[in-house]
């Protein structure tokens, strides 16, 4: 009998610390660098984001992205939205699973948590982003925000980069000071720097703060390095952006995902004739856009189904290989299909039915 | 740590065997008379099923269908439909699994199998539409298909009418002979029939084949009795009916969920204005509708999602009250929300994040 594997969050903690956590980053790159590379948009389809909103009993909202490649697998996130949930229900902000399921049978495979995985696949789109688009020799980040995306993109970014200063902002100094003791583990060390400062001496910037709808940009234009490469990752809703419209109008830009940025990331801000080119292009053809280093570049990503799909995989292979997570028989396929009751007899055999 | 409770094949069979075939079929009947009796639009959000369709390496689709309650629950189907499952894969045609969350907060609460709860509220919504529209002293039912549909639609109906005379007719005779097996444990005897002397002696019919698109009718209309009342499960796809259109025309004809019906149920083949009443309608006042028990009715049933979630609620209750399901940590939510590597630390107290 076939049955669905549960990775649980115990499973999880034993396929990263075999892995450890700088080789898992690493792998990760590596297979995201080759899924997209290898995309293929009639073999691939990704739904919109679809989703519930609610008011009552506090504002929520619970999405569901999926995304199938045909002869292969169909990867299925929920994110739940609550902002309310670390006062109200000891809960946070966000909670998120994803399901895998077989296309050539419709089996569901694996069910694992999706917040981690969202922040690990984040963390990598923007180093992929970064390697093509940004100075090989850069040497100084500057992480505006810094809440649980800012752990993912200064580890994944350092895993491409030597580099020798990491400079991060928060409005809130708490996170500023809390980050060093969540990043120590990785031998990491970051340094709490005033914001203009930070954003002028940056080779590479990323921005992830949970800015309030209409009330970017986050930091003003200025005296930035002629070969900036920003990473822009916290704009998700309508309304909601980072950066100064005048950074957009002269970088060279790269969405994640055209479609979405367009409604939700940095590139509402911006007409289609002012987007140069999808991360997509980017892997395909790195050589391409060699020159980009030297100017000014964003990566404006929104969070793209194919980068949860390839992280879904890999903890699954993984759970395989290392004979990890629960197995249990959630769909109940063994039993006469013409009999829905016959799941309370002894298991027979699959009748063909026709 | 609050965790997710997946309900396994042995956990239904637990349930199944407490409560019995026939009180769970009642009280399914019970409750989901009531949530349509209370069904609020303004209250209640259901998407149209959306999904994946694909032709390689053979054809299927997997689709999902939420529904919201709000200040409730979430419920979201995934039903995978792979016709040459059997054949190829081992595999049944139909695969299924049902996941609820807490739209207060967004956790995701259970998990199931979706096949056998989408066949038990199959029959009790038709059961419910049944005894609003057909003679209560209903004596003679006529099932046309003898598949899985057929088990649940006779139990449910049995449930409701004192049936002395149950007909069954199916292209494939196994099938007929077959369901007296599958009937046997519910003490229920079927009678192979012709299909005319079936359809002809009928006070309820069930319509429940898989008839290929643009195959209907799969039935003459002839001499029905005036007061004939049927229950169409069979039409799910566009193109796909099973009911003379001069039968549909002259019926009182209620849809379980309109804007569906008239995508793939019966209704495709009617326009808005021959569409009688919801079967909403139908429970909300069914002293409204007594009637049109004397005049020929159909009840169009192409599955509602508020269907699934009486069913996913109801066995999530009985495996909380009988202490059943394997409880999982899935979604990893009780680490530092500002740390996404905390999943390998120790467990720490839940930190607001804003």
């Amino acid at each position: 009998m076939m049955k669905t594997k549960v990775i649980t969050k115990s499973d999880l903690q034993q396929i990263l610390s075999h892995l450890g956590l700088d080789r898992l980053m690493d792998e990760l790159i590596d297979r995201l660098t080759l899924a997209l590379a290898r995309f293929d948009d009639s073999q691939t389809l990704i739904k919109k984001r679809d989703g519930f909103a609610y008011d009552q009993p506090h504002p929520g909202v619970l999405e569901w992205m999926p995304c199938m490649q045909s002869q292969g697998r169909v990867t299925l996130k929920m994110v739940a939205y609550n902002p309310k949930n670390p006062q109200l229900e000891q809960l946070p902000t966000i909670l998120s699973s994803m399901s895998l399921y077989d296309a050539r049978n419709g089996r569901l495979l694996c069910l694992v948590d999706g917040t981690l995985p969202t922040a690990l696949r984040t963390g990598a789109a923007s180093a992929i982003a970064s390697r093509v688009l940004a100075r090989a020799d850069a040497q100084c980040l500057g992480m505006i925000g810094c809440g649980a995306q800012a752990v993912t993109q200064i580890h994944a970014l350092s895993r491409i980069f030597d580099l020798s200063c990491i400079k991060v902002y928060d409005i809130n100094s708490q996170n500023t000071e809390s980050l060093n003791q969540r990043l120590a583990h990785l031998g990491i060390r970051v340094i709490p720097s005033p914001l203009h400062q930070l954003v002028e001496s940056a080779d590479i910037l990323c921005t992830a703060t949970s800015v309030e709808v209409q009330a970017g940009p986050i930091f003003a234009d200025g005296r930035l390095r002629p070969w900036l490469h920003i990473n822009a990752i916290g704009s998700d809703l309508p309304g909601k952006t980072e950066l100064p419209l005048s950074v957009l109008k002269r970088a060279f830009v790269c969405p994640d995902f055209i479609e979405q940025a367009r409604v939700e990331g940095e590139c509402q801000q911006l007409e289609a004739a002012d987007i140069d080119a999808s991360l997509v292009d980017l892997v395909k053809q790195p050589e391409h856009y060699r020159a980009v280093r030297e100017q000014l570049s964003v990566f404006d990503s929104t969070g793209y189904a194919i980068e949860d799909q390839v992280v879904m995989e890999l903890l699954y292979d993984y759970a395989n290989s290392l004979n990890l997570g629960t197995e249990l028989a959630i769909e109940s396929y063994t039993e006469d299909v013409f009999d829905p009751y016959a799941v309370l007899k002894p298991q027979t055999q699959i009748k063909p039915d026709n």
